[in-house]
């Protein structure tokens, strides 16, 4: 497959220009880590703005035009326009052209992959990093550095594509892990899904008290705990809508352990409550020292 | 009664010197806000502690000889031994003594400080700061600043206890908030002891799908959610023990939350979904712009 080595020669594509595509955009361009970055946004408005920023070489609202001599294309849209994306770009792509995208689910992403034409190298791919405000005016270069960067190839996928797929993560300042995309979703659903339906379900509770007091007793703990509800939601909808089976068993577990809570609680089990929340406490230390 | 009316020629008598009372002493004394300020502790070690890092006055770990002279008494222990210490506390302190406390609940506060002899002037308090570091060593002189501060005086408390009382909070930086105790006990179940048991179920789950991987997706969204499963447990299982009522009614009113989300997510209700998670995300970015 001719695919290219090096991410050095290589013109990437950007389609969809928000947080998170303008953000690795921007790393690439300031980083000088390919030949040529190309954005694909809807909105002339949203490539004026990105070629100002400087964060992209060319810019354009044509999705064929932007892509043609692209020898990486990642999609950077919320998950279901990504999905759909990938069922119409095939045939606009050149031979070789690595496909990848920063989507939050994978399964569903992976599914449609699937039935990209031969000449097209899907990856999958879920930069674990973000931030609340969406759109490109929160864009910033350093947004991948430091971040796990899941990448889940498929069986078709080449190594040569793989290699490239993981050069863009390196060369945004973020440590590539290879993760089967079934497994990836029941990670995530755990680990990002259910703490978003948390700190919805908390900011939705307190409002509940109908007591404006309760906003002044708001302190770093309430602050913290429901960041996430301000996540954007349009992204978070499609997170919902294409993770669905194993965000409902995560959920499912989740009430299992908050029962078991509550049930210490009632009974004023002190040592079992105790247990319980020395096991949390100790293992949430290992994990954020 | 003899209450002083200046916080300035007081002596303050902090009894428990760890995160919540040596942070107390500290701004107390850093900021010269009253005459002299006491610290009375379990153990020697924590009393010389004290000492050397400058934060009190005198220390001991007597506490008839720490509060003997004193015009302002604070219980800052954990609330059941805050609790069990009110009912001793009584003979000890001279005639139109102060007696406080920074304890996270507040009915059962008043409950035992109802009990106090006449000459006693009690008023409830809460801080709304903290952190989960625990002990004298993470004590700093700013940790008050800013912050809300709860007072629940009681029937029996006379304008000029509460005025003191007032003065205490301003003195360390924070603003006082005069509220009822039920309904301040009401209000934290929702806004913080909720959070607390959240993330420590949050924990527990994600420790329960038993993926080592799980730790290496974790972004800052788990860590921001989670961060109030390392509180320590002592003082969040005497929170929990003594605010039990309010606690399970608001678990079951954001078990009900949860349980609306749920449905929506297994309906594939989008708009349904969409509306209740935007009306999560403008409340959360109405609070904390």
């Amino acid at each position: 497959v001719n695919v290219a080595s090096r991410l050095q020669d290589a013109q990437v594509t950007v389609v969809g220009l928000g947080l998170m595509g303008g953000s690795l955009a921007a790393a690439l361009t300031a980083r000088h880590a390919c030949r040529r970055v190309v954005g694909v946004a809807r909105r002339e408005e949203t490539v004026a703005q990105a070629m100002t920023m400087g964060i992209v070489h060319q810019g354009t609202c044509h999705l064929d035009a932007g892509v043609r001599d692209a020898d990486v294309v990642v999609l950077a849209t919320p998950v279901r326009a990504i999905i759909e994306l990938i069922g119409q770009i095939g045939p606009l792509l050149p031979p070789g052209c690595l496909l990848t995208d920063v989507g939050s689910t994978k399964d569903a992403v992976a599914q449609a992959m699937q039935a990209l034409p031969p000449h097209v190298q899907p990856v999958g791919g879920h930069p674990m990093c973000g931030k609340e405000t969406a759109g490109l005016s929160a864009a910033e270069p350093s947004l991948y550095e430091g971040a796990t960067y899941v990448l889940t190839p498929l069986t078709r996928t080449a190594d040569v594509a793989l290699a490239l797929a993981r050069q863009l993560t390196q060369a945004v300042g973020a440590r590539p892990l290879l993760l089967d995309a079934s497994r990836h979703d029941a990670l995530v659903a755990a680990i990002s899904h259910l703490p978003y339906l948390l700190a919805a379900g908390l900011v939705a509770t307190a409002e509940g008290l109908a007591d404006e007091m309760a906003w002044q007793v708001a302190a770093s703990g309430f602050r913290d705990t429901t960041r996430l509800a301000a996540s954007d939601e349009t992204m978070m909808l499609d997170i919902l809508l294409t993770n669905r089976t194993a965000v409902r068993q995560t959920l499912a577990r989740f009430q299992a352990q908050l029962a078991d809570l509550t049930r210490l609680l009632e009974t004023g089990d002190a040592i079992g409550l105790r247990a319980a929340m020395t096991a949390a406490a100790q293992r949430r230390r290992r994990l954020f020292p």
